[in-house]
């Protein structure tokens, strides 16, 4: 495979940008999501001294990095410009003085100019440097449609997400802990990947990381892992995720270490044939809130419709949450080239969630599924 | 060690961030940072379904929480009123509504109210709900000077990145990658944290962490962990952070595997001299851009000022990097309670990267060095 993102995918994805902004009427665009400056070719370590990027309405990039990070952005072909900021908070070493200083030297004044994320204390520096600034992200539209590249990586993290799960189903027995099963999937996935990759590109959360509820926590959905220690005949969801030049996926099974009980296998199943549902549902023209309805009425049917916590699936790339989203309120009309997971879950307070994801690419032939680890009630029964 | 804060010291928060909104006039205060909320009793998962806490001035706390999050907000005994907004976009659904209800239904109509942080697109939304809405932090201030219970926290924290240090430091040989150095070290620091501890709290990076740059990469201040392999007669930093209870420390040590060269030996030495010199200066009176600029004389003076990348150190608490910090701008008279990096760092490209960090509490006594791994030369070199 491929190490990274060809030149010629960058220069498309700046084009599509530009032509975005131009459509609009803009000077140019400034881009402060991290996820966003990702896409554009710079992966940084996001904390508290921002990366900003501008790109101008005929393609130009400018960069105003920390100083500390300046110099893995002068590495970066297509960046045309890239200023360092001082560490410090001395007049004159701003990165707002900075940032202004860069683009009247590069483009000279510019008026309309669209941010795509912005707190209100940076909007009101932003202002003072253009003043009719506005707020609408123009390089998201962009990543929504995954290009023949971006499914390359999303189809080798997959593999690596199905890969953690096999690697945490070999632990589980009575007697681990949620982090140390945790520790033990990355050290063995991260490691493979090294050694089939040559190297990993390192995005917040790193290559590879997972939830991983025991027992009663199952029924949170959002559990973080913890010290407690599995018990006999106890369920384990394993919500595995790995990513590939930040190109993210999810696996998620639902294990049980033990026999389980009629109870745990019949909602088991209505969760099962939910998430199958979904997959199937996933078609290009179908609308995002009637899947997750459609989902939303079976499960009440069977009875579990008090159960439901969270919206059937999210949209996925760089991103471990990103639009559209499987739920209620969101009329997005699916297309080809998006990527969505399917995660219905049922989560019975004192005895059990219930949670498979995968990841799916929706393909012109319709849904394509990247993760491939079984789910079947019989893989997921792990006997004392 | 007692396994939580007491509820004495929840109340305590409480009571003076209640003071403070008092002091400024206000009819309360909305806290959206999510190391706001830990602070105030609530970790969780701070994704893209934000959690909302609205303190009166009569200290009610009400808390407006995902559908997913709402059980362990429940359990929270400070938190007077638990509302949880539903997981999807439909009209009557939103998180907002269920703020302006919950605030109505519990303090009635509310006008002078300051938010900690908010993004414009947020911002827009609160301002229909509460027309004098401010920006402000009033939870930080109460955070910048450390509790005995903190202190004890940050004190245990101390001991596992020391902890981590050593265990990265046997694990250094050529031949290991970065990211299975980091991993292994995540392992044994946080299995070891779960036996002494019972159970530790997950925090966004987890219970433990690292920065691992080896040989050239030592030179980039926040390298990124890679697949990169150590090669004979090469430095290799390891930057480890452990916390409990959220609470974190850094031990930072540069190591060299191999024999270093007497230009390598002159330029730790005037990095080592640095860091004890911060130290020595973090007393109480003192202002902390006047250490920076002190330090930063003393390695011009040694000649080294073009390989400065950053600040001398910043505060540490409940965040990686948090205020006051020691650099030029910061004008902070630095009181008993304080935390602080001492990380004076020396980057010359091609060669290596030179940075211990320690964490010094601030007593009345002037500065406790709470990190112990040794960092003198002796201890640093590994021999092939």
């Amino acid at each position: 495979m491929q190490n990274g993102f060809s030149q010629a995918e960058y220069r498309r994805r700046i084009e599509s940008v530009r032509d975005r902004i131009q459509e609009k009427g803009l000077d140019g665009a400034l881009v402060l999501d991290p996820y966003n400056v990702f896409y554009l070719g710079l992966y940084y370590y996001p904390g508290k001294r921002p990366v900003m990027l501008y790109i101008h309405n005929d393609g130009t990039v400018l960069a105003v990095t920390p100083a500390m990070e300046a110099h893995e952005a002068r590495k970066v072909p297509h960046f045309d410009v890239v200023t360092a900021y001082q560490d410090n908070y001395a007049p004159g070493s701003d990165l707002y003085d900075c940032l202004k200083d860069t683009v009247t030297a590069a483009v000279g004044h510019v008026r309309q100019v669209a941010v795509d994320q912005v707190d209100l204390t940076a909007y009101r520096r932003l202002v003072e440097i253009f003043p009719e600034l506005t707020v609408e992200d123009v390089v998201f539209p962009s990543r929504i449609i995954k290009s023949a590249e971006e499914i390359q990586m999303l189809k080798a993290s997959a593999a690596y997400s199905d890969t953690m799960v096999a690697v945490g189903r070999e632990l589980l027995k009575p007697g681990i802990t949620e982090l140390g099963t945790l520790n033990r999937m990355i050290t063995a996935t991260v490691d493979k990947m090294i050694e089939e990759l040559g190297d990993v590109v390192y995005v917040p959360g790193g290559p590879a990381g997972a939830l991983v509820p025991s027992g009663p926590r199952t029924a949170l959905p959002h559990a973080l892992p913890s010290g407690r220690t599995l018990q006999p005949n106890e369920p384990m969801i394993l919500s595995c995720g790995a990513n590939v030049w930040g190109y993210r996926t999810e696996c998620e099974r639902t294990f049980f270490v033990g026999s389980p009980s009629p109870a745990w296998r019949k909602a088991f199943e209505v969760m099962r044939r939910a998430q199958e549902m979904a997959i199937e549902l996933m078609q290009p023209g179908a609308v995002c809130q009637d899947i997750d309805r459609q989902v939303l009425d079976f499960i009440r049917s069977e009875g579990y419709g008090d159960y439901v916590r969270h919206r059937t699936g999210h949209g996925k790339g760089l991103e471990e949450h990103e639009p559209p989203y499987i739920a209620l309120g969101d009329e997005t009309v699916i297309q080809p080239g998006m990527i969505f997971s399917s995660e219905p879950g049922i989560y019975i307070e004192g005895m059990s969630g219930f949670r498979h994801s995968d990841i799916i690419w929706v393909s012109e032939n319709g849904p394509e599924v990247l993760t491939q680890y079984p789910k079947d009630l019989d893989s997921m029964i792990i006997p004392l």
